[in-house]
Parts: C-alpha cells; structure tokens; sequence
C-alpha cells in the first residue's frame, strides 16, 4: 500500500507493508490528512521520528475489534496511553511518560492508505460535518484547549500569529463566545481572521491600547513571539504558549518575575469537542484550506506546506 | 549625614544630603538593613539605579505626618504607588506602572542614616521580634508570597536553591504547614536547610524519585535552575519562578507547551505576613545571618556579600 514515511526528506513508499491491527485496535481508511507545522520539524529530524508521518486526519474504521466501529467515519486523539499509569487511571493519557503519539512517537502515522489507532482513541463523525472540517478535529481541539486555561477576563483575547494555528485559534475563542484580536504581519491573514470573526490589526500598528492586556496566546511558531508575548502582557496576566520551539530559546524571562506572570504550556485537547463545535457550526475552519494534494503527491504537498505563511495543505487519499 | 550609594560600586558618601521628607512620608532612622543579591546587581548596573542603596531593613520613625507613628520600630513594603492608577485602586501598587520602589527604581534605598517612606507602607515590628529577625520581613514576605503561587498538591515542594533565597523560602514554607525539600550543592548550606525543618538533598543525589514533582521553586539565582526546574517538574505541574536573572535566558521552553506546565513569576509579598510569622515564632531567619558590619563599613560588607555562597550580610546603622 502507499505511505508517506519519514526518512530524510518526506517520500512516498508504494510498498510499504500493511499496518497489523492489534488487540483493542482499529485499522483505519484514511479519507483526508492534514499537514500540520510539527509535520514539518518531524521531516527536518525533531525528535528524531522515523516513520509513517501524519497525525491530522478524517479516516474510515475497516476493521475493528468491536464490530459496530466498523462502517464509521472518525477521527482520533493522537495519544495513546498505556492505560496502566497514574496519568492514565487519572483519564490523562496526555501526558502518560509511556505513551505513543499517532505520527510523531513510537507510532505510524496517518498519511497512508491504512494505519491503526487505539479504538479508545476515536471520535465519531457526525454526517452533518464535511471530511474538509472534521480533518481539523485534532488541531481545533488543541485549539479549544486553550480556552481551559485563558481566564475569564473582561475584554479581548490577543492572539499572536496569524498563520493556520493563530487562525483556528481565533476561530476556537471566537466560535466559544470570546473576543479575539488577532495580531500578524500579513494584511490577507488579517482579512482572513476578520472573516473568522477577530478583530485584526498588523503587529506594527500595536500601539499602546493593547499593552497591558490580560491574556495572550502566543501562536507564532517563532522565539520572538514569546518575547512580545511577555511584553504584551499586563502584570499578573497570562501568556499561553502555543508554540513548540525545538531547541533553546534565548528569550528575556525577567518580565515573568517582575511582573508575576503566569506563563501557561498548552497542547493537546479533547476531539470530542472539536467535533462539537464543527457539528454546531460554530466554527468553520475549512477557509484555511490552502491547497490539496493527492497522496501520490504528498512529496509536494510537504513542498507547499513549507513555504512562507502556507496555511492549511490537504493530502487526500482518493484524490 | 552617612549613606551608601550605588556609583560605580557602592560607594560610602559621608556628606550626603539629609532626605526632605514629603507629605505622607515618613522619615526613618536605619537600624539595620540587609543585602540581598538584588543590591549586587544593581551595584552592577542592573536598572540603570543611581543613587542610595538598601530594601531590606528595620529603622525608626523619626519623622511623620501621622504623628503617632514618631518612635515607632517598623519595616516597609518598598513598592511605593502612585495612588490614583487602576492597579493602585485595586490595592496593587506592587504592579503600579509609575511605582517607586525603595532603593531599586527611582527611590533612594535604606542604606543610610535616614531615609523616606511613604507612610502607608509602613509595618509595625512588635517588641517581641528582634532587629536581627525583623530585617528579614521584606525577603520572607516575597518567601511566602510563594504560598500564594504553590498548589495545595500533597507530597513536598521542591525548593532548587541552598542559597538565601532558597533557604528563607524553604523556613517560610515550613513555617506555614507545608512539607519541602530544598536542593542545593553545599553539603554545610543543606544541613542549614535541615535545621529549618526541611529535607535537603544534593542536586547530585537527584534521583528519578523527584521526578515529577507537582510543584517546584526555582530560587538559584542561576538560568540553568529555571531548565532544571523545567526538567523536574511532572506534567500538568508547577514551576514558581523566584530569580530575576538580568537579560537574556537561553533555554529549553519546549517542556513548557509539552508537559503543558504552569510557569508562575513571584516577586514581592505582604510585609505583615512575614511579621505576623516572626511574631508568632514559626520561622526563623537568624540562622541565616553570616555577618555583619558597621555602615562605616558597608563597601566591606558589599565585597563579603558577593563572596560565592555568601549568606546574609547584614549593615548596623549603630554598629
């Protein structure tokens, strides 16, 4: 079958042997995958993933140990806990220390024609909910996450970034009743927030209204984010980190200090809710879509994916 | 009139001008002051601070609108407001943006004969508390600031620090109940520890038992304490951020949005609570005195006070 592997530069292998379902395991179709930023660092070496990449899609259940999945339309949390630890038994197979994590840790990914998950892991798909938006499950709902941890301030959430995690970010906070200004460096991304229903406006216009605000979520994939983060910030408020900056970051850390800062990590959320939010049409991420590749083409579509300020690039399996 | 000012290094001018006292100010005596790791670098140009020294002290009421406050022993919030701002309004001048502090921003410091305070940040020292244990309430008010910080998890907190920052944290958080293991490299400075009613251990003896630890007080002094920190925090975890390392940190921050941690900055506290602990006995900073001099003396007293491992340095007005 086909497989996007990771080896030194993403390529797709025709051959590549087909997944063996396990115990408690299901053997999903993909339908669609989506390529995602840590796509792109695992592909450069981060973490030193070797393997299936591919950790955003909408998939079908073809085989499953409890018959009934089979048949269903699906997307799936990307951690797999090994449900013997404390963190597991506490329902946080997030942060099991033994967990693999579909496509980036000790497990294949889901840019091949099939791969498994743990049936504990799936979320069903409603009819209503186009493959186009339930392959944004995983992202919105790290998206949604964020919301956990931003106080319930009065006034508007900064987001920093308008790349494709700022935007749904934004999309998450805004379909969730939050104001949300959007902060970036390209007038198109601005406009596309403002569709989303953001405030918008160019980092070099921030004047001094915005500093002092309660709470930001810093998605700009960069160190220098979090650096204007903690200057944003009013004291005693909230930096939520978004991004993952492989390696060190030489950052100025004394404003935390001086003006007590809570600086909060964010990650994974809940698909379930993901799910919700697209089904209620609260949210609709798929203007993000910037291109769509088959799984033939996936090579490009990596290509694409990396250049400057690409937002969201599609694989597809029957493309 | 005697007072050390920060010049190039601090500096014994013996002919300073006497301070005006303004409305809502007192004038104090000095009777003691301390010297904390904030006065070395500001004595190397950390701020830009010119002028007099000292934040840490126990003096008299010489002088005072309020004249029922003349004679009185007292220490003093350093943070000085502006009285009209919103963070003020909401009893928060230690955030106040056009704040004064004693000292450290553009308030001459306590390291003088006299010098002024405005009256509403003065704290009573009860005839119980002596001038050796009344000198610690500024730096044991920002210790049990942490309390405010540390969630109420079960197991110990882990203080990384045996120096007097560490070592005051560890006596304030023993003194409120809780349960804490400082770490530190000097077997002599973790017996301290020991004596103030805390576990110690090496920072060599770490074994994978602390790992994970729910909440962790980063009080090195050192930016490879805040990685450490990072590193020994469990997931979901605590890390309260005590040193104000001047400049720019490089470090990993990726454990932040992986482990999804809560990273907290904490700077000063409540100086009635830390009266309140030394009135009430439950914690006793002397031990941590390692010496003392003369104000005539006070360029000394800098030059022992930055010796590597130095514990606190105190500066007698009477001595």
């Amino acid at each position: 079958m086909r497989a996007l592997v990771c080896a030194r530069e993403p390529e797709l292998v025709r051959d590549h042997q087909e997944p063996a379902r396990r115990d408690g395991e299901a053997l999903i179709g993909l339908r669609i995958a989506g390529i995602c930023h840590t796509d792109l660092e695992l592909s450069r070496g981060y973490m030193g993933f070797r393997g299936v990449l591919g950790h955003e899609f909408v998939g079908e259940v073809l085989d499953a140990g409890a018959r009934m999945l089979v048949g269903k339309r699906v997307v799936a949390d990307i951690n797999a806990g090994c449900g013997e630890c404390a963190h597991c038994k506490a329902n946080d197979a997030h942060h099991c220390p033994a967990r693999t994590v579909l496509g980036i840790l000790g497990r294949d990914g889901a840019m091949a024609d099939r791969f498994t998950v743990p049936e504990r892991c799936l979320v069903e798909v409603p009819d209503s909910v186009p493959d186009d938006a339930a392959v944004f499950a995983e992202p919105l709902a790290a998206a949604l996450h964020v919301i956990d941890d931003v106080p319930d301030v009065p006034g508007p959430i900064v987001v920093l970034g308008d790349g494709k995690l700022g935007q749904l970010i934004a999309r998450a906070l805004v379909g969730s009743g939050r104001e949300v200004v959007v902060v970036g460096h390209h007038e198109e991304k601005l406009a596309l927030a403002r569709e989303g229903g953001a405030h918008a406006l160019l980092e070099s216009e921030l004047g001094s209204d915005l500093d002092g605000s309660p709470a930001i979520v810093e998605a700009t994939g960069r160190a220098a984010g979090i650096a204007l983060a903690l200057r944003l910030v009013r004291p005693r408020g909230t930096v939520v980190l978004k991004t993952t900056v492989a390696g060190r970051t030489d950052v100025d850390l004394s404003p935390v200090v001086i003006n007590e800062l809570t600086v909060l990590g964010s990650r994974c959320g809940d698909l379930s809710r993901a799910i919700e939010l697209l089904t209620r049409g609260a949210a609709d991420p798929t203007p993000l879509i910037q291109a769509r590749y088959s799984l033939d083409d996936a090579a490009a579509a990596f290509r694409r994916a990396a250049d400057p300020g690409a937002l969201k690039v599609l694989i597809d399996a029957g493309g």
